[in-house]
Parts: structure tokens; sequence; C-alpha cells
């Protein structure tokens, strides 16, 4: 990967230069965006001018066919109190005005702003993870942190720079990592003696520490863990969670005597990660291993996760739990005396395994509906919002007052039961344009307290993710909401479960595969397992058309994965691609992919 | 700052340059220590032909007289059990080799790396945390983090890269930065178009976005925090935890309509700092506010928690909390509509606030003593070691099972009430070793248990901090544990609180102004405020004799803060300070410091 042809480039150019010209041309274009874009291409274009030697010389700007720009949804139905809500989205620009399946990628940007999850910055490819999207990830955070620390994992920090020496040492892994790292290079106004570089990862980090630390067999397992920010400066087009220059994650590393022992932990963290996607975030997920090309670099084998986009029918790796054999024992001299062979040098068997802040895409990509974004209830920093309504110019005041009092006293007896409940008792907005605002950030439960609802000791739950509205008696309300709160995850699971499973097809045929993957399939085919192939496969798979609107991909298939449950259909005898002839090892789970 | 000048350099070369000298011809330093050390000497030379234009010439080296080397100390009492200890710890080199009072540094040095808190790395000025420390870290976050939380501050993460043109935005408070600021430059082979900077701290990365947030008072106030790591490229000499050249902290960032509700933020956030030490970490603070001359740049006050290092008498400071007033949001046009005057324009009243790792090394400073580490229990990731005694060769193999059983019974009680308690059940190490070894990492509290206080139904507790010697009974323990634990924090602190209380000195003559800070008092002075008189008071108090052995400082003296608390005494009319003549303004406290 370090020789990135002239061609690779002048392709990215020509591609960016595409999204600056749209981006000028639309009006819900933001200035950071433009800005960004803008950006991009530069950097592009010097990229350029390093491997070439010669300035970008252009091509003629590849004009797309303008689309016409979809009307906003109409709302199915309009009674008096969505009339409301739709006028007062309309005056304050609060709703989603793209619908999913018209032009994904606006809709991505708008329900990702309008809900308040990240601000454009003006470094391209770094966005601000505003507290609506955080707190997602501070309930990851605390569901694996918890779930490694039982496991004898201790949490430390390493820097985040790196010397080149370092950096350089394992061959396979910088090879794969070099072109994305960024260089620090000045301090204040004085050039460094070396260049220093900004971990991608911290393999290359830790291990001269794990050499120091390791003296005999006493001294392992070593299993620590770091929260941090990492940095690859990729140069493809930069998508907010999902392709971002920093990211924050977890990255694990171990070591071992026993090379069964470091597998064994391959797997149970790749039980937690899977926990992570259908316990917290309601996804179901394939845990599978990746393919000799997918896998991570310098490692024996990589373990992940691949969930499902219903909308597109991508594939998006959730997190990956790495086993590194000996590789960087022997390239960091990690090295004891062989306890069973006295005398003899053993090297520890090592793993390392990251799930990083991609997970809140995934959430979005995969819940998201037309309203905006739809929130997992566990994951939720409000899972419930008490609203009082039905009060109009009429009430009385005293009727008023108690009204407010009765939302705050069902709102504090949830929180009181650890529900995250709050208030919305804002006077300067409508009931209608609070429905909209708390359904926009995706709140679980909406629950509407009004005079009759009082009258009849109940309030009136409306289920985000199916719009139900469902009436719950006050009395026992913690015991039901919590309940209801894990009625929506199971059902939340289950929908996305069923669109998946019915878009995961088992395919023997090279003719259907390319049409399959068209209609936002994933695809169990047999694979010989071959680099060579899977590039062969990728290749034959793109497709000519562009892009559409739905963000179907235009990108040929990879592997997602080799599920660890295999289809209990028999395998075939060869590999899915025509032209390979080798023998099919396994089914592996084709797909386009993030 | 941004000029420093050439002289400057030249003294820091040459003290560097001792610095490379002494390691080198050290037995004890690690190679990454010398390499440090020179790679540090290297970036100063290159800084020196930055500011002149011309190569540094050197000059004779300063050679410093060679000090005799202290012994380690000899234990004051041998009994047969102390002597085995001692004889492991020769063995393995485990213990602390150099007394506090004797090389303060080379101390300091053992203690973090041998209790295991510190690896040393390969790039200057940059520490690994290992977990051993960074669980320190951990307490306090989760202290820290729910005490903001009540407060209604929300986390969120903001880019650690800072576009030239934001981070300029501010003068003053650039000024200050821009000489320690890290520069990326380069990504993969690609020369980038503009040069990016890694926040030092995030007023200029976060303000932009403040002020897209806020378009109506209705918008404010804004709380959020983040928990992250900052670089600071500082020339002078690094230590681990107190100068380092990335670091973790939180930083909150504030935003009010009204001053005084910002004003009480910045109290409400320095009491919970003051929280952070005294109910954490057992040491006593000075509340106070800064002088002029060490506020934060840009900001219209700061207020500060001030330790004490009994040890060498220098302050330390622990945490600060900044009101920013309106120099910001100018900046960045943080403004909306005023609310109490229509059509006019509001600037936003703003708050910062941050707290280091440095509070690690606090501890280290502060507690730690000649056997090495002493942690406060409330953030002691092990709070009482569980270690079998009396097993002799000629103990029964039943009777040695039922012992380790045992200890594995009382350390499983102990962790079943929330103490955290583990045993040590190595049969490779005899007890003393044990002994040893877990006084060293500081654990509070050792629980020997032995055939004989089995008979007696009872354990003998050895307390970390002061060595006492007390029996448990095992009925119960859980409860006696628990109430020995707080004994222990408020010993700890009263311990340090007497030392500092006796050193804490009102002084209003000039001339007792030095000897009293060579007798390690920090000074309670009549202070004029001026930032020229500060300058003059820290000329004036510059030892002519350099730092020594125990780490009494050669440096001048400034002010640690305007304790908020002003001592009873009558406030004398003129400045300590004999040239000033200006009026008193307050009792300033005045200290060497970190």
């Amino acid at each position: 990967m370090a020789d990135v042809d002239a061609k690779e480039i002048e392709d990215q150019i020509a591609a960016q230069g595409n999204v600056v010209r749209e981006l000028k041309g639309s009006k819900d274009a933001t200035e950071a965006q433009k800005a960004e874009a803008i950006e991009l291409l530069k950097e592009l274009k010097i990229k350029y001018k390093d491997a070439t030697g010669k300035e970008f010389a252009g091509g003629a700007p590849q004009r797309q066919k303008k689309e016409k720009k979809p009307a906003a949804p109409a709302p199915a139905k309009k009674d008096k109190k969505e009339q409301a809500k739709a006028e007062d989205a309309s005056k304050t620009k609060l709703g989603v005005t793209t619908a999913k399946e018209d032009n994904y990628s606006a809709w991505y940007t708008e329900v990702i702003t309008k809900a308040e999850m990240i601000e454009y910055y003006d470094v391209s490819g770094c966005y601000v993870l505003r507290p609506w999207s955080y707190a997602i990830w501070e309930s990851i955070q605390s569901f694996f942190d918890s779930g490694i620390k039982k496991l004898g994992v201790k949490n430390c920090y390493f820097p985040m720079f790196v010397s080149n020496a370092a950096l350089e040492r394992e061959k396979a892994h910088i090879a794969d990592f070099a072109p994305e790292v960024a260089w620090v290079t000045r301090a204040g106004d004085s050039e460094m003696a070396e260049p220093i570089a900004i971990r991608p990862t911290s393999e290359t980090v830790m291990y001269p520490s794990f050499a120091k630390w390791i003296q005999s067999h006493r001294d392992l397992p070593i299993k620590i863990n770091q929260w941090c920010n990492v940095v690859r400066w990729e140069f493809k087009h930069p998508t907010p969670f999902l392709r971002t220059r920093e990211f924050l994650w977890q990255e694990g590393h171990t070591a071992y005597h026993l090379a069964a022992d470091a597998e064994k932990e391959v797997f149970a963290i790749l039980d937690l990660y899977a926990a992570v996607y259908t316990d917290l975030l309601a996804i179901p997920v394939v845990k599978g291993r990746k393919s000799e090309k997918e896998k991570f670099a310098g490692g024996d084998f990589t373990t992940t996760v691949e969930a499902y986009v219903p909308c597109n029918g991508r594939g998006i790796q959730g997190a990956t739990s790495h086993h590194l054999g000996q590789n960087f024992s022997k390239m960091f001299d990690i090295s004891y005396e062989d306890p069973e062979k006295p005398g003899q040098k053993a090297l520890a068997w090592q793993n390392s395994w990251g799930m990083s802040t991609r997970t809140i895409g995934a959430v979005v990509m995969i819940h998201g509906d037309n309203k905006g974004l739809v929130l997992p209830p566990r994951v939720a920093s409000i899972q419930v919002i008490v609203v009082a309504v039905g009060i109009t110019a009429n009430t009385k005041p005293e009727d008023k007052t108690a009204l407010l009092a009765k939302t705050e006293e069902i709102a504090a007896t949830l929180v009181a039961a650890g529900i995250r409940a709050e208030t919305d008792l804002r006077d300067n907005v409508s009931p209608g344009w609070k429905f909209n605002h708390w359904e926009l950030k995706g709140v679980p439960v909406r629950l509407e307290v009004g005079p009759k609802d009082i009258a009849k000791n109940q309030a009136l739950a409306v289920i985000r993710h199916s719009g139900e509205k469902r009436p719950l008696g006050l009395d026992g309300l913690s015991g039901t909401t919590e309940a209801l709160l894990n009625e929506i995850h199971n059902a939340m699971y289950e929908k996305v479960e069923k669109l998946r499973d019915s878009h995961k097809i088992v395919l023997t045929d090279w003719a259907k595969f390319v049409p399959a993957l068209d209609e936002k399939n994933v695809l169990l085919s047999p694979f010989c397992g071959e680099p060579a192939c899977e590039d062969q496969i990728k290749t034959d798979s793109t497709r000519t058309q562009p892009e559409d609107a739905a963000g179907v991909a235009a990108m040929g298939a990879k592997t997602l994965c080799i599920p660890l449950e295999q289809p209990k259909e028999p395998l075939p005898e060869k590999c899915i691609h025509p032209k390979c002839g080798k023998a099919a090892k396994f089914f592996a789970l084709f797909g386009r992919s993030y």
C-alpha cells in the first residue's frame, strides 16, 4: 500500500472534485462541509504531486447528472396534533427533511447534525462528538470496561507519540499503516530532530514495554487496555463516526505463555463485542474470522463482529479481536526462558482487540428513520421524556400548576427507579414542537401527561421506534416502564434481525452474485480463501453504475467474514468465482461494506 | 514568552548537558532515561539555532562535584522477618535504595518505576502510565465525573487537532501557548497544505462551536467537559506526572448568560477540586486566586487549589478553575440578542477548568516514604493485600491447605463488602518478599494470616503509612476494615496537614523571606499584586546555591495563590518587597513551586 499509484490518486481527485462541486451547488451544505471537501481535494493534489513529481493537470470535470431533488416526505396522516408538529418543524427547520430512501447520505448528515450528535469542524476528517452522541460512547465504555475487568484486564495509558524506529519494527504492520500516519515535525518554532508519529494503533507503542516487563513465564499473562484517540490520516472521503481521521476507541493488548490461552481470549473478547451490539445497541451481528486479505496487518488471524445496514444492504465491521501469534513478540523480542524447556527461549503469544466510536455510526444507520435518530434504550442518555400536554388558553392557572407538578413527580419517580427520565417543561415551544424535537433526537419513550390522563391515573407512552401509543397506569409506573424499555430493546433487535436474516442468503451461483448484491443482500458463498481470488471477486462485482441515492454502493464486494457458524447447506466443492477453480474451504460472507 | 532569549536557552543547554553527563555516569540510569535526556539536549540545540541563526558553540562542561552516594538506609531494627525481607530485597533489587531526604529526585524515579507506576519511553517527555498509576486516575475520574454530572455538566469530545486560524484567535492566550505547540505537517508521504496544531488546551478548539450553538439566551448555560490528552512541548526538563509533553486531563468549558452565574460555578468547581485532594487523595490544599502574573492567559481570573510537598517545602498547583469573562466570547463572537435589552447583542460569560494526571505525582511526592509509595486508601486499586504467613518446612500439607483456604476466604469476605482486597498466594517468593513488594507499591493495609492468628480468630493488620501492627478479629472483619481504611485516610491527611500548617507561616519581613523559603516554608506575605513586583520577588529570592539533594529548590518564589481565606493577622500597609513601596492588597501565599 505504500506505493499508491498515480491512477488511483487521479480517480480519488476526480471523485473528490465531484463532491466539491455537488456541495457548492447544494443549499443544504454547510460552509464547514464545503471547506472540508475542498481541503481534502487540495491534499489529494499534493499527494499526487508527491507521488508523480508533477502537478495534477486535471481532466474534464465529471459532472454527474443532477438528480431531481425529492420533495420532503409528506406526512401520511395529518391529525390536528401532527399538523401542528409539521408547522413547528418547518418553522424552525427542526425535522429531518430528507427521506432515508431518497438520499441516504443527505439523510445521514441531517440526522447526525439535527439530532445534535455531531458538529462539523474546520479540520478535514475531524468532527465534534456532542454530548448526545458521546453519551452513547459512555454507555458502551461502561459496559465493555466492566466486562474486560472481569476478565482481569487492567486499564493503562501509553503515549500517543511513537518514534519511527518503533513504528517500523514489524514490516507487514507498518506497510499497512504508513500511508495514513500523521507526523509531528515541529514544536513551537523549532524543527524536531526526528519527526514523531501519532499512533494509528499502539502495537508498536506498547510492545517495547512488554519486552521489558516479561522476563519470566511468571510475568504472564499481561492483560492491558486503554481508552484513547488514534489518528489515521485517510485520503478517502471522510464520514462522521464511520471514517474519521481521529477517532476514539479502546485497544486491548495481551500476552500469554500458551497459544491456546491467547486464542481462547480472542473469542472471549469477541463475545463481549457481540454483546455490545446485541445487548446494548440492539443490533444483530455475525461473528466470524477475517479472510487473509482482510485480516489485521502483522497478525495471525482476526475475528470480527459484522453488522448489516438494511437500507442499503451494506455490511459494517463492528469490532475486531486479533490473535497476533508470535509475530510481534519476535520483532520486539518479548521473550523469556521456556519453563518447559530450560535454557531455551520462549516467545509470548499475543492478542490485540479494538472497538471504536464507529459503533455510534452503526446505531444511526441501522436504527434511524425518516423522523431522525432512534436510540436503543440501553444507550439512550434520556430514555423517557415526560411532556405535559393539553394545556390551553382556557386552562386554569392552578390546573396548569398541578399538571406541571404531576409531570415532574412522574419523572422523579422514574429517576428514583434508575430510569433516565427527564421533563421538557419549556413554555416557549408547543407540545408538538417538543414531540418533534425528541423524536428527532431518538428518545425511546415519550410520556405524555394531560389532564385527561391524570383523571384516569395514567400517562400516554409513545414509542419512538414503532410510533405505537400505549396508556400506562401511574401505579407501578417504574416497573411498567422498565419492562417497556426492555420490550423496545427486543423489538428493535428483532426488527433489524428479521431484515438482516432475509437478506443474508446462501448463494452458490456466480451469475446471481452481483444482482443479489444490488438487491441489498449479503451473500454466504463458497470461497477458496485466497487474497488474489478475493481481489478478483471485488473487481468483478463492482457495478458500472455509480452509488445510487439510497446509498446502495457501486463498490465491489469483499468478505465481511468467514462466519464461525457455517450455513447448514453442504459446502460446494469449488470456490464461487468461476475463474478460480480452487476448492472451497468454507462459506464466506460477502458484501459491499463500510 | 514567544521570544525566548538566547541566554536562557544557553543556560538550559548547560543544565541539560549536566543532566546527560550525570546519567551517563550513573549505573542506576536506564537507557531510556539517557536517551530521553540526550534527545532533550538535541532539541535545545536546535531551538538555539532557530533563535540565533547559529549552531550552539558550547562552553566548558560544568561538571558538578560528585556527591558521595549515600548507602542504602540500614533497617533500624532487624528481627528475623525483616532480615529475610532485606535479603529478599537486595537479591531482587526490589526495594527503594535511595532515601527521600538524601536524593529526592533519584528517590522519586525509583518509587515510580519500582512501584510499577511509570515505564520510561523512547519519546522524550512522554511516559507510560502503567495500571498501578492509571487506577488512581480512574478513581479520580469516577469521583470528579459524578460530581460534575450532578452540576449538569455533560461529557463530549472535540478533535485534538486545531487549525492555526482558530488557535490564533485570542492573542494573549496564544502568546502563552505558542512556544509549546506541536505541529503536524505531514501525513504518510504528503506534506499538508497547512500545518495543524495539536491542542495544548481546547478553548480555541471548542469556542467556534459555542458560537454556532448559542443563538439565544435560551441556549445557555452550556456546560461540557472532556477527558482527553493534550500536548505541551515544553523544553524544560520533563518529570513523570509533573511535567510531561503529553498528559491526560479533564477540561470543562461552560458559558452563561449572567456573569454572576459563571463566577458561582468557578467556585463550585474549585470546591470539587479541593474535594478530590482532601476526600480522595488525603492531601490538604489551600484554595485561592492566582495573581495577575500567574493567571490563565486570556482569562479574567483563575482560582486554584495548592498543595504543599513537605520534604522539600515546595508548592504544587493542584487544579485550576478559570473565569474567562467575555474575552473569548468577544474573539469568537459567542453572542446573542440580550433578553434584557432587545435589539442589543449580549456576549456569553465563560469558564474553563482543568485537572490533570499531575494529581498522581502529588500523591507520590507528598505521601511516599523511604519504603516506597504510600497510597491513600480511597484511590488504591488494592486496599488490602492478604498474605498467608507462618508456613514452614514442618507445616503439614493439610494445615497449609487450610491456611491458604482461610486466606482466600478472608479476601473474598472483604471483596463482597466492596473492599478492594486481593491475596498474594505466590509460592516462589517468601512472605518477606511479599511484604516488601506490597509496601513498595503502597498498599494501605497488609493482612497477615498465620496459624496462630487463625487459632485466635484474628488476622494481623499492618498499616502502610505508619507501620503500626494491629490484630483484627475475624468476626465483623469487613466493618472493622472499612473503618480502618477511613481511619488511615484521616491519619494520612492529618499528618500532611500538620507538616503543612507548621510550614505555612505569615511573614512580613523581607529579610526573613529567603531564609524562610530555604527552611521549606511557604509564606503568607503582604503583596501589591503587580506582575513586575512578582518578577522582582522571584529574582531576589533565587538562591545562589543549586538545588540540593533533598530537592529544596534554588528557584525563586512565586505566588502560589491569594488564599480565599486570608490570615487573621492585620494586613500590613506595604507590599513585602522593600523596593516596591506599593500598598499591600492582600496576603499572597509565596513559595518555590513545581
